[in-house]
């Protein structure tokens, strides 16, 4: 496996969003789910977008997620997708399963679209209804623009306790066009200490053909989404959704394309860099943490020891303390169920190097502690077995995670 | 599955510890690898006893472990276990090796006895080395008894930050005669802030057959040590040990013996409460979580269930909290691969009723923050689609965990 960086084929775009793409419009404003801060938010592309979405595995899917998945199923296509926070709309059985439906019938005839052509996401509580009344209110209050100050509604509209706002874009030259890709996020954070919604919408002007935009969605939610974790918890709401409005004027992608694998990279790129905004931004972080691992038989057995590294509590607040302690991480290590061979083993924080081929290395504690106070980590393990390589993302577990979680409501 | 409790066929002893079954001595001493605690421990039987043992599945497993499996492999004998803690003598490659075998050979100068009648365990600092001169002073130091002193002396050797010694004794009636059986255990703490081992210790006079012994083990820690968790981290040096010596007088138990059942239900109480002891014991942690789940489709999705229950960040910190956040459990269960059927699933936080066949139901917030200001929070999860039960043993959350975990050396 390659890892993945943004390389020159893909270009940042400073100050880029989810409407920076052609066609695509957002809004976001208050409705009184929650005290003051804005809590639905909209994004609507001027003609039917080609889409895919994956969801949580969660047993427990929330409502907006079968409605959305609905939608979908019907010809594959969506014009718009509403999100509330400040409630998730999950384990409410069939009154919340028609309060989605409806938020969605609400949200077609505003903008005067097909039901169908309407996602639906929600987060915030578990068990709560949904206040229909200030949704329906809400929608009516949504006026999309295309301006920075739009998308800027819509990525506040989605948080929660998020601290800041999640937002990328990127360009790439793909079929002799400029294509665009902007993504906008939220998770991490809890407006009701009940659940934690990782949520995800990428727009784009490129032609894709829906079912090959599936395969590179669920390709790059692995390499990016999949290998982040805040505190071990799958939420009922979690979503990625893409949409691709083919304004940019390409022919169709597909996976025959020539240009195939750079839109791939771009949906990849995007989804890892708004993976890593949601894991520096885990509750309670001070720090980003990245496991870079190498020299796998698998890329599979990398991810999952990657993952399991930036997942282990014992990491996490030894990174927190600014503590090489190494151990925690053969700890982490040598639980995963990959193979590993004990005496191959080097394992980095930084650059500087704990353990060579098994053995305990001489280190200054000093310069250890020093690179451990920036605020990303990156903690490399060269297994040495094989080729395969894999990396993962999460943050420190700090006394305001703790603080976060337990002293809401008491 | 039976859910075993304390029943009429075993009795708890009071004051009762490893010494209680007959034919047992032990002792404890500080021998300078830590500051001022004891450090060095040992447990003699009279006679070489048949003995099981099961171990960490980490990859990275302690030299102690491996000297400790090529002792039994011997003869299925030991008539010694020798441990430190303060370095877990793990990640220390082949020095590490000669120096665990070099205490096994120590051990069995002292108490002249077969090298391969002496196994060892070691726990502390991941990737340090045994300082072998204090090692063989300590050794020299050792002077086993019978009396509650020895007991507690070993007791405290064994212990890291721990907060409490745990120990336990049960006796039961097998094949006409009174059999005992204690247990000595440590877990959670951390003398350095690189690994938290769980080590337990069992002694019985009963006679019992090796094989069916060793059987009758990975049953026992299946439902009591492998259904615990305080971070979610696996040692490297995990071993639990039972040495059975046969001075009850019995004729030696095996699966075809009447009282076989009752045996193993001895074992399994001992080891339930001494797992239960070290969970309560968790670093940080002020409550001791029990998970109950029942109606699975198999004990094996019970147990994995309850396990993700009281493994959840989330759940703990509420837990801490005492807040009664079933959305968290609800989270938990969501993303075990189980089976699991929505609309069926009844959660209670101890009597008070969360969810009735997927659906919420109106509580007193008042009456479940009572209840879970208790020291012993019970979480119950019915599926209500099969015979399956099982039950894990985790501990809240709370600022101490970080504070114990990320502030030790900065």
């Amino acid at each position: 496996m390659q890892i993945l960086t943004e390389n020159e084929e893909i270009q940042f775009i400073t100050g880029g969003n989810i409407l920076t793409p052609k066609g695509f419009k957002a809004d976001g404003v208050h409705a009184g789910l929650r005290y003051s801060k804005k809590d639905i938010g909209v994004i609507v592309s001027e003609i039917p977008a080609n889409c895919a979405a994956v969801y949580t595995t969660s047993h427990f899917q929330a409502a907006p997620l079968i409605t959305t998945k609905d939608s979908i199923a019907k010809e594959g296509l969506l014009q718009a997708v509403i999100v509330n926070s400040a409630c998730a709309n999950a384990c409410t059985g069939e009154r919340g399963l028609k309060d989605s439906n409806k938020m969605r019938e609400l949200t077609a005839k505003k903008f005067q679209l097909k039901e169908h052509h309407v996602a639906v996401a929600s987060t915030g509580v578990i068990g709560e209804f949904l206040p229909m009344d200030k949704i329906e209110e809400g929608i009516q209050l949504l006026s999309p623009g295309k301006d920075d100050q739009h998308a800027e509604a819509f990525q506040t509209a989605i948080l929660t306790t998020d601290l800041v706002q999640k937002a990328c874009c990127y360009s790439a030259n793909i079929d002799g066009k400029t294509i665009y890709m902007g993504g906008a996020a939220k998770g991490s954070g809890m407006i009701h200490p009940n659940m934690a919604t990782m949520l995800a919408f990428i727009t784009t002007d490129a032609a894709v053909e829906s079912s090959d935009l599936h395969i590179a969605l669920k390709e790059a939610t692995n390499k990016s989404f999949n290998q982040i974790t805040v505190d071990g918890d799958t939420s009922t709401n979690d979503m990625v959704l893409v949409m691709a409005n083919g304004k940019a004027g390409n022919s169709p992608l597909n996976k025959s394309h020539p240009d195939w694998p750079i839109f791939v990279q771009l949906l990849t790129t995007t989804c890892e860099n708004l993976a890593k905004q949601i894991a520096r931004d885990g509750e309670g972080a001070t720090k980003l943490i990245e496991a870079v691992v190498t020299g796998a038989e698998t890329d599979e057995d990398a991810n999952k020891i990657a993952k399991q590294i930036v997942g282990s509590n014992l990491v996490k607040t030894a990174v927190y303390g600014a503590d090489a302690n190494w151990g925690r991480i053969i700890g982490a290590v040598g639980q995963c169920d990959a193979k590993v061979v004990p005496e191959k083993i080097n394992v980095l924080i930084g650059d500087i190097v704990m353990l060579q081929n098994g053995e305990p290395q001489a280190f200054s504690e000093e310069e250890a502690t020093e690179y451990l106070k920036n605020e990303t980590v990156k903690i490399t393990v060269d297994l040495q077995i094989g080729d395969g390589t894999g990396r993962a993302w999460g943050c420190d577990l700090t006394y305001d995670y703790v603080k976060i979680n337990a002293s809401y409501r008491t």
